[in-house]
């Protein structure tokens, strides 16, 4: 472990337009933004929930995009992450067999695919009527000497599943989202308290919209210590991530070994 | 259970100043505040973590302090609550045997003990070299009709017991505490966060200081949909926690149903 690892992270927060196919332009649109993250120094690129075609699409439209692991979208994104020397983080309704899960890859900077994880908590009938939940929790890969875990949108909500990460040596909680208005708070607020209550970082990105009730915003990278790290650099907004933070945050407050596991009861 | 159940809670934020003995003046000040807030209509007053006697007063000087939970100062505060017909949290070293816990007392509106609590997540030395640890984290009693709950201080910055609490049927979770500078953003941000999360009421009261690293203030009421609900009359703080709000923020968002602790492991 050398505690000057650093991750400079990339986030794209696309707008989303109803009625728009997301899909037809994604990969064009990504191979710029990939571009512009790498040409910004990044080595990680961070993209929202089912970022390749949009969400809450429906049973049926979103049938009709999903596509398995290893199909063409994931292979097409392969060759940009490869191209670009950048790790690319998306998401898709991911098929296999009859079922539909809501997806996100993390493909390595090499073009390979370092993790795939389904989302756990689906949230209401929007991601119940459409995707079947994904049973393993904790999924990791390293990126740039760091230990990158993946979550989606409702996902990170439960303290429970940050806990789990950073009791595994998750440093980096990677959280595409898709966060629709008036929850504000989520991004403004539990994002915060997540990162610094489990000490490590969270970069959490999300669509927006100009609806009133559509896609807030407010993606965001928070640090170990619950400070927001991102500036705002052309369409992209730029974090580091290094672990010397988290070691700094773990010696000031050591909530993860005081923690107190046989008082919890079901809640542990 | 009645929908329409409301505590009208006061908090007093009493100012500590270092090397004034607190103790001394505790009950003629309780007896001025709990006319207060009885005169605003409360049914509850809440004060801070160690209230009796202030915190952070080193091993020998709180063993001195330290009384039984049957003792005169129980007894005293007792007499208080049956005369204003006001339920009343303090907090104060609790002496058995050769412990002394960092406790608090409920004492019901007929100034009968109704809940008694010692705090279990002991915060760095200033709690480990004075206190021994509490092993029971979920102490309730009915407070006006609501299921009110104790916890203390670094007790609440742990999302497991706020957790354990709403799991268990709590609905206002009641804390002391005596929080200092630099740390603002856990009364800022992670109450909010906890009470939106585990979607109760949290009453969280802290001391105030003008020391550059004295207590910090802010204590707060937070809703279960993670808003205050506080409003400064005179030297307390008033809010009005109702059954109605909480019925309505666990509908819009069901968290607790929606957990899943099968996937959590260590962190369920």
């Amino acid at each position: 472990m050398n505690a000057s690892e650093t991750v400079r992270i990339a986030c794209w927060q696309p707008e989303w337009v109803t009625g728009r196919a997301h899909h037809d332009e994604f990969l064009g649109r990504l191979e710029q933004v990939a571009a512009a993250a790498a040409g910004g120094g990044a080595g990680l690129l961070v993209t929202p929930e089912m970022s390749a075609t949009g969400y809450h699409l429906g049973r049926a439209r979103t049938a009709e995009l999903a596509q398995p692991a290893d199909g063409p979208l994931a292979e097409a994104v392969a060759r940009i992450a490869a191209r670009h020397r950048l790790a690319i983080v998306y998401g898709w309704p991911e098929s296999d067999g009859d079922d539909v899960y809501n997806s996100v890859h993390l493909v390595g900077a090499d073009g390979t695919v370092a993790a795939r994880y389904r989302k756990t908590h689906l949230y209401s009938d929007v991601d119940r009527t459409v995707f079947a939940a994904g049973d393993d929790l904790v999924v990791q890969a390293d990126v740039g000497g760091l230990t990158a875990g993946l979550i989606v949108c409702y996902d990170v909500e439960f303290p429970e599943t940050v806990r789990a990460h950073a009791l595994a040596g998750t440093e980096l909680l990677i959280v595409p989202t898709a966060l629709v208005r008036p929850w504000e708070f989520v991004a403004r607020t539990l994002i915060p308290a997540r990162a610094f209550e489990s000490q490590l970082f969270i970069a959490y990105v999300n669509w927006h919209s100009s609806s009133p009730d559509g896609y807030c915003g407010l993606s965001t990278v928070i640090g170990p210590d619950g400070h927001p790290r991102a500036e705002v650099s052309g369409d992209l907004l730029f974090a580091d991530a290094g672990r010397a933070t988290l070691v700094a945050a773990r010696l000031a407050t050591p909530y993860l070994p005081d923690r107190r596991p046989e008082l919890y009861g079901g809640a542990r």
